[in-house]
């Protein structure tokens, strides 16, 4: 389907359900008797029981699997700030793959404040109706401010997509390629050109898989611990990432292993690949347009060739990741989501392509297949009882 | 059904079906072609639309039907203050009312913070996120500071339930008296006992209403313009209000025409009822047992007898009132709810009984009937273009 049909279809689809979620009852009204049991009086009877005892909040009412997007609009798809009124239609776009594909009930809340203090403030006063707080679409670096904040205040779990979401589905992919070859990530020379959200998540997550030489790119070149002009987050990044004596992104690929777009579109060139090592990998996620096309890669010589794009082989789409990241951590009752559990995500994620269909082009699984997040959800389940985050029951 | 057996199946439905309400999708997910409608890369047309328009989110996503029911759980039913997680219990059921005869998208947010500032604050930065707040078992006198400021600040409805769906729920059944008997209200001489949220609404919208004669009680005995120990909202209240030179509610009622209790139980006795005017209305509304029990009121000589419960004739709820006030506000995409709304709501909910059926003991609609909410969300918009409220779109 051509982007102009797909669009004009979208516009009507949301034009014609008035959005994309609705709220419906999982009980009856319709007779005095279901009204005085689910409504009045019969109401007073688990209310009472929740007020003499917290926990059973949890079985008496659907916090549990209720689930808030929260944003505050300012770095939506690639549109920037565009405010919490356009972020809507995103949030719900969310929502409806969060419940397809992980059964929560996810409520958008966006936000009309941009200041991380307020955010913190709201979201940890809206706390007692829900299960679980995912983040999106908020700007970088002041979501990582937020992210931790919450993260230490809050004792349900809080996970920033765009971070997370991503670097799991990028760690899974290169699980693969290194499946396929049989070589180590730490031997790897690792390129990641973005210094936003998802490109230090991705960071963070490849140097626990064991990644060791990477060097990071911003718009204004290599990291680095030289550079005056670096945010708390990136000179982190910096002091644990390599340079290999490079400034420029054109200097950092030169005999790399791997790259990884978290950009912006055509940021890599043809010969750019050809400078890489022999049969690279080359991620471009840059959305809608990725770094390189896929095909131009190709022909370029690397070997393996992923997009965010599910029109192209290699989707390598947070889809594949946030669905079981969030039923595991709410079947587990956890309080937070540990780095344990996203490295058991991106393992899961890439063990679910069996040897007799993984190939060069087929990296990843079919994101449209439910049993996947079931599968994620249970190693992710189990790393939170191993990291001891695993609440009893809740 | 007695109350024990009614409580035991209120505890199993909530347990079993682990709450009340659920986030559904009304777009599919299961192809890539949905997905790619629905998610990615289609959503991205929709919010480029209302980015450049934000009208269009009204149209383009959920946010005009997606109510938040907010509160602090300071005054839940007749337990107090027991906290937000008990409290969404009874939000659920509140939600589950409001979709059944409303059909809007509920939203409990029960909020971990009793400071009016920051319960405003908060509803401010949720607000992109529905078009109407639904503020709920909030105490008083909080309730009014913070329903008056979220109105000043806030550009979608807000309403606050205990105090407006009580006051015209009450204003309805008097209308239905006033018919009966041919009286006029402005003749009349009323008690409120209570001073709380619901009975100073109710007051205000008597008033409205034509009501003069007032005599409004707290614990201490009427309130008047002498009384030291009064809040700004009772003073102001006392200002507008009678005494009859009484100071105890059992002077107040000496010789009145009606009696609205919206107190505690039992407060009114069957003496007390013998001293008021021949043939009184008694309307004792606590919940969940009453100022009077509706037999012993009758055997006292009062001739309209109601109360808060739906297992007596002349149940005086507010879920008489509030899905039609919700649903007119939505429909016509009200900026504020006005007190002319509130009064068309009472006069709709009173006319809505035939004069085939209007008799002592049946002053009002049945609240099952779901045309009931129609035909008041129907005078509540008409209410709402007169009062200048209405938005010609949302």
């Amino acid at each position: 389907m051509k982007q102009e049909e797909t669009y004009k279809k979208a516009v009507e689809l949301v034009r014609s359900a008035r959005g994309k979620l609705e709220v419906t009852n999982k009980v009856g009204a319709a007779t005095l008797e279901e009204l005085s049991i689910a409504y009045t009086p019969g109401v007073a009877a688990p209310t009472m029981a929740v007020r003499d005892n917290k926990a059973l909040q949890y079985q008496y009412t659907a916090r549990q699997t209720m689930l808030a997007i929260v944003t505050d609009g300012t770095a939506v798809l690639g549109l920037g700030d565009i405010g919490p009124e356009a972020a809507m239609v995103v949030m719900e776009g969310k929502g409806v793959m969060l419940k397809h594909f992980a059964g929560v009930d996810p409520v958008p809340l966006c936000l009309s404040t941009k200041d991380p203090d307020e955010i913190v403030r709201v979201v940890k006063a809206v706390e007692p109706s829900f299960g679980f707080i995912f983040l999106e679409d908020i700007s970088a670096p002041r979501c990582f401010e937020i992210e931790e904040r919450l993260n230490r205040e809050l004792s349900i779990p809080v996970f920033h997509d765009d971070q997370h979401g991503t670097a799991i589905a990028i760690c899974a992919g290169l699980k693969n390629v290194m499946r396929l070859t049989g070589d180590k990530l730490v031997d790897k020379r690792i390129v990641i050109n973005g210094a936003g959200a998802s490109a230090l998540a991705t960071f963070h997550l490849l140097r626990l898989c064991g990644a060791q030489d990477i060097v990071v790119c911003d718009s204004r070149g290599v990291l680095s611990a030289e550079r005056t002009d670096l945010n708390t987050y990136k000179m982190a990044v910096a002091a644990e990432s390599v340079t290999r004596g490079a400034k420029t992104l054109k200097e950092a690929v030169r005999g790399a292993d791997i790259f990884i777009g978290l950009s912006r579109a055509g940021l890599l060139s043809q010969d750019m690949v050809r400078s890489m090592a022999p049969a690279p990998t080359v991620f471009g996620l840059a959305n809608p347009d990725p770094e390189i096309m896929p095909p131009q890669a190709l022909e370029a010589g690397a070997r393996f060739v992923g997009s965010g794009r599910f029109d192209f082989p290699n989707a390598i789409n947070n889809l594949l990741a946030f669905p079981g990241i969030v039923r595991g951590s709410i079947d587990a009752c956890v309080t937070h989501v540990t780095p344990g559990m996203k490295l058991a995500a991106a393992k899961a994620i890439a063990e679910f392509v069996p040897d007799s269909e993984l190939r060069d082009d087929n990296l990843l699984p079919n994101p449209l297949d439910k049993r996947l997040a079931q599968s994620v959800a249970r190693s992710v389940a189990q790393a939170a009882v191993q990291d001891g985050v695993a609440r009893v029951s809740c």
